[in-house]
């Protein structure tokens, strides 16, 4: 008998039907002897419903009360699930993320889980029945005030409720059917990868892949929670996150070739600021970024043009988020006159592909062959980054998908048969 | 500077439009220099959908997790009425039932309310915010489960809060000007009622006055706090409901005669049991109504008819509330042997029609003038009864509003000109 965590995301009860057929999914995960605690997002839609009437009522909703009201979402999937579950002659009670004892900071509409004291919840299974824990929520330790986690909060709770009853595994149900060597609906050959160790999971994440958030994967390579990404829908058996790489020693197949690529991820939503004219002298850079850290932007990738002899002057380009966008321009431009920058640069048609797989730095056969597959399918770099398991470039936005496509094909990764993709994505 | 807590109906905050318009309400009593706690019911048809929804889920939801799924309901309005009330400028901050300190027992979907203990509540008028609390919900102190009071469950919150924080007057806002002395949607002539004792408003609230729940006035009596019936739409005074009779003394109008009519109410919501053939011996009548306790029905009116001498059988008859019809009847069925009563008749179409008003028992021409207008009208009178300020006679229900005009008219309650009704109720 395995004590297992089961997370199922907005698209997964977006409807009373919907929420009845999870119902079942957790009833034979119960009645198969195993101890069930479910987390669940709100409803398919409801938070973006909220959000929309927050925004009818104020235009800057203090953030305390926009956390109560998201909160409600949960609160009904999660009442409502357990009803389907009793339903169906199994006891379940549902528990808001106090009830449950998840404990956060006081940083709301991103708060930080600081400890899970899950006994309500481990009182409730250990009398046999499923204990349903609402997603993305928590409560300050102090002023017993609702928080909520942000994105990827449902995630988080789940791994973090994991870690806390020592549970033999993480279930996260989502509209696909685990991890892909790419975006199914970009590249339709992108094979399921079956095991990956929590830190080309964590390389995936960051580089844009949207299964599972890295704060999420984080916490599962912290507590070493083993993390199951599969689907609601197909029932199949999805992608496995552990410590443990895919090797010939722990009786799993060795993999096709040597670096191993998990694959190929990608991201749309950053943006590339360009400070021009900046006199190459030292520590320049590093006033630059000072500024851009008080602006409490998160840099990504950093590139330096080599200074033209002539001018003494050299170009500075960085990609960030593009929310930190306008924060940060107001920084850099109120410290025009310190910096003696000449003008600023802003460029939100950028996208990153990355790749991803372990033992990458120390082959450099993989770099060439990225490089000339981009260059054969007639695309320009515009910025590199690489790390100990992935290289990541900068390409223009309407070349991204090409761009996937050929690194896909070029390193092996297309499969024989296309893979299914579900609508919808969960919180 | 006085302490108030403000009520709001589910129709007063039924989208942001309204939701802004109450803020501004909320915004004009704290500028005026007083506290201001307010309690609000959950959006509109808000219940309504989330009830329907788990009956999509469900036929039979566990009590517990219905008070969970309903709940929600007020955490969205209290925090966008929060969100426009901050964004008028003035401090307010959302609770929940449990925050604002609310405990109830454990008697999920019609908690009573067993302590308030406000002190989150206090804390945030004394930095000078105003507190919203969320209405019709509670805690139990033991196992912090989420209960509800269930009907007129936040009118209940309200005066519960207005008790404990020893506020100075309880208004309960909603879509009518105040208490009339009869129904305006029935009596166009009905005059709103400018004062009113506890117990007069009790009796008219049992007798089927929407306006005010038993429960909530009752909490007022004991606490002895003053209610203040108005409207959030029209901004007039409304009705007072305190311990203070409206007398020459208090400095304040005589009423135009002696006794004090205070109106008329009606309620359709009740049904008529007879049992028929009874053995009319001493303990019978016991025996039935026993019978009728154990399953849970709350008995209104009770009429024995004389015996038929020769056959030494009665009949006996009583109404309760429609709801309770199915479990009475099962019951007595299962009793007939014991019982020895030949057959049950049941009859929904019964309408209840009560004249309130102090002094009425020691007048005598009371009910004489009330039973000459109903005979007036042709309308037959099916059963009697009477308490010290109120008279209620059973009608047919197709008669009921006839009658209620044209007691109404007898007793020279008619206004001079109509009452103003607006759309739709609150919880």
């Amino acid at each position: 008998m395995a004590l297992i965590v089961q997370k199922y995301g907005g698209s997964s009860v977006s409807d009373a039907e919907s929420i009845k057929r999870v119902a079942k999914r957790i009833a034979e995960s119960k009645r198969a002897g195993n101890d069930v605690v479910v987390v669940v997002s709100a409803m398919g839609d409801t938070t973006d419903e909220l959000l929309d009437l927050a925004q009818q009522v104020t235009p800057a909703p203090p953030q305390r009360e926009l956390d109560i009201l998201l909160t409600a979402g949960e609160r009904i999937s999660m009442s409502l699930l357990a009803m389907a579950i009793n339903n169906l002659g199994i006891k379940a009670k549902s528990f808001t993320g106090q009830q449950a004892g998840v404990i956060t900071d006081a940083v709301h509409g991103k708060a930080h889980i600081v400890d899970v004291v899950p006994s309500r919840v481990r009182e409730t299974i250990e009398k046999g029945a499923v204990a349903i824990v609402a997603g993305f929520q928590g409560v300050t330790r102090d002023t017993n005030d609702v928080t909520t986690l942000g994105r990827g909060g449902s995630d988080t709770t789940a791994v973090a409720l994991a870690a806390g009853l020592g549970a033999d595994v993480c279930e996260i149900y989502s509209d696909v059917d685990g991890v892909f060597t790419a975006d199914p609906r970009i590249v339709p050959a992108a094979r399921k990868v079956e095991r990956l160790t929590y830190e080309e999971m964590l390389e995936m994440a960051a580089s844009g892949a949207k299964i599972l958030h890295l704060r999420c994967v984080e916490y599962g390579r912290r507590y070493d929670v083993p993390i199951h990404v599969r689907s609601s829908f197909s029932g199949k058996e999805g992608t496995l996150v552990t410590n443990r790489p895919l090797t010939a020693e722990n009786g799993e197949e060795l993999p096709m070739e040597d670096p191993i690529i998990t694959g190929v991820a990608h991201d749309r939503s950053e943006a590339k600021i360009t400070v021009v004219g900046v006199p190459d002298v030292p520590g320049t850079a590093a006033r630059i970024f000072e500024v851009v850290a008080t602006a409490g932007a998160n840099i990504d990738m950093i590139v330096q043009n080599v200074s033209a002899a002539q001018t003494g002057l050299t170009d500075i380009s960085f990609t960030l988020p593009e929310g930190d966008v306008p924060g940060t321009l107001a920084a850099l431009k109120a410290a025009q006159d310190e910096l003696k920058y000449d003008s600023l640069q802003f460029d939100d048609q950028v996208g990153k592909l990355s790749l991803v797989g372990a033992g990458m730095k120390s082959s450099p056969g993989v770099s060439a062959k990225l490089f000339g597959a981009l260059r054969d399918a007639g695309i320009n770099i515009e910025m590199i980054s690489t790390s100990e398991i992935r290289i990541s470039v900068v390409t223009r936005e309407d070349s991204l998908d090409d761009a996937v496509r050929a690194v896909h094909t070029a390193f092996g990764l297309d499969g024989e048969t296309e893979a299914v993709v579900y609508a919808g994505t969960g919180r």
